[in-house]
């Protein structure tokens, strides 16, 4: 790609940078701005870099809050003694926004995954252990990935919590509500089947 | 969505303005800015400040352009009597790659659209009108998308230009290079017909 400004070559390069925007998809957003007031690229650049200047992680659960502790965390509503284990903030938002869980989170910042030389220590496993070690925490649910690296993560914290008194659970995996069983892949179907419910239990959930 | 932080929140708003980006993919983006070192987001936020502010556009053709006049008007192996009339940019950088085109540009800012309040005052056609007039210009080649709006303005510059004595020509519509008839539409099939080219001509250009 030839460009006829230095300028837009370096924001077109930067803009591409970004996961899944390529070259054009980069240029078609910075051509954008050019056409709107400059009020808005400020606005933009203002809201990234305060953003990245100023973000905060929850002491507690290390979920992004404006605070020292999050909301989850210092509301007195939420139940203390058990916690949901998640990958990133959006599986946090997420499992809020079905409004089933009561409970506390605890935000790892990604999986262990040695091919993106990811390991433990990379990741807030340590004081969640602290967390359980303490004792107010009666539940774990997993709720990471069901892929190789959520699968590893999983298994090297319930490693750590060998000898610790404390009930460990995973999500549900199973179909979808509203999909079709023929669509469905062959794991997912046959974990459907392992892991069936009681049929009075489904109708209490619906 | 709910956010457990209000810079989140207003970051990934004013992500979520440019176009073609949702709240999904702005969130998605602002967190991969998070996990990247602070100079990655100073980066992409002064690029796009810089380019915002000090872009020019070329005096003569209103490409984009780092100084009065862009490199293409200023190349002195550049035929002057020659104009590509373009919407944007991006047109310009399209033709430059095919290096078929030895003549100037001339970027349009747009097309006529009543329905999105764009007028000819709102484009580059003035100036345009004000080119050919000073005599220098013999040909005038229309590339703009075939569209309603593309058409109007077209014409509308073709009007404008009548009693001046000026070749205008508009680019080639026809079946792409490489494609199976069976799979065009009938306007571009039918058009490839009626404007079909002397064999020896295809021979010349392959």
């Amino acid at each position: 790609m030839e460009f006829s400004s230095k300028l837009l070559e370096n924001a077109v390069h930067e803009m591409s940078q970004l996961p899944g925007i390529g070259k054009r998809t980069a240029l078609r957003l910075v051509l954008h701005l050019l056409k709107q007031p400059k009020e808005r690229t400020q606005e933009l650049s203002t809201a990234i870099l305060k953003l990245r200047e100023e973000v905060n992680f929850c002491k507690s659960c290390f979920n992004i809050s404006d605070s020292e502790y999050c909301e989850i965390c210092t509301n007195p509503k939420r139940d203390n003694s058990i916690i949901c284990v998640v990958e990133d903030v959006r599986d946090v938002m997420a499992i809020e926004n079905t409004a089933q869980f009561h409970g506390k989170y605890h935000v790892l910042g990604g999986k262990i995954s040695p091919m993106e030389g990811v390991g433990p220590q990379d990741l807030t496993i340590q004081p969640l252990i602290d967390k359980v070690k303490r004792g107010e925490v009666k539940e774990l649910i997993f709720a990471l990935s069901s892929t190789m690296e959520g699968d590893t993560t999983n298994f090297y914290i319930y490693k750590q919590l060998e000898g610790i008194d404390i009930k460990t659970s995973t999500i549900a995996r199973g179909i979808a509500v509203g999909d079709e069983l023929e669509y469905a892949d062959e794991v997912t179907l046959g974990r459907s089947i392992l892991n069936r419910v009681p049929f009075e239990h489904s109708i209490k959930a619906s």
